[in-house]
């Protein structure tokens, strides 16, 4: 079940650059900051509010660390902007699982390491409407929509 | 002060179909619709969580009304997908004021009437990073800021 927006994903050119645009401009912080391999991104994470599934909502700033990355060719294209949106929820797999079985298309066999130890999925933005969706579950936040599990 | 993502707005030729899938692949629903001749945009309000500040975060599915209006010509050059994402405050003409000051166009002189009886205003793509951003002061919410109103 998916119960928050867990984040904004925006694809940029120069993510120093781009921070310091949201700091001056709106007085967002760098929540924290890490390099994806797997996804080819140097990324950093705005956080901007708390939400009442216990997660937060955060700006997600992307820029590519190499050309053959999905985010640099998609920059390519389309230049900077909104490159995704992503939704919480305490189980990925199972959401992941169900959504596929409904027709659309998930990127990932198996769920993915996403920004600060959550795990991610994709789905097919041709199937959405055009919109790249991810699914998240942080880190340590599995199984959270079972009471019994607290 | 921006306190939280308030919505993510998401262009669409046919509104009733988007809400649809939505709904049968998420599970979300509806919580408000209605018309915004300004606008030229008709619209649905999915809620997704509330947020720490008193509010809640949406996602916006928009379908013109009419060829003219921004959204359609948005979605003849882009097809459908994300067209704004936009922050909650209290003081929307303050915050408005204050950007405007940094050097971002703000598009309109007055913030007019959004969703729900919310006050909006946009700032301009090309100074925030190919991002349409809108502000909004939900109904209600003017002054939420200082503890004094309450």
């Amino acid at each position: 079940m998916l119960t928050r927006i867990d984040h904004i994903g925006i694809a940029c050119f120069d993510l120093d650059k781009t921070v310091e645009f949201y700091r001056a401009t709106y007085g967002f912080e760098v929540f924290h900051s890490e390099v994806n391999e797997e996804q080819g991104v140097r990324e950093a994470m705005l956080k901007i509010n708390e939400t009442s599934d216990g997660g937060a909502s955060y700006l997600q700033l992307l820029e590519p660390t190499r050309e053959d990355s999905t985010v640099a060719k998609w920059l390519d294209r389309n230049g900077e902007g909104v490159h995704h949106i992503a939704f919480g929820t305490a189980d990925v797999d199972g959401d992941a699982a169900a959504i596929r079985d409904k027709g659309v298309r998930v990127l990932y066999d198996e769920p993915r390491t996403g920004s600060m130890g959550s795990r991610i999925t994709f789905l097919h933005p041709k199937d959405c409407g055009g919109v790249l969706t991810e699914l998240v579950t942080a880190k340590g936040a599995e199984g959270s929509e079972d009471p019994h599990s607290h």
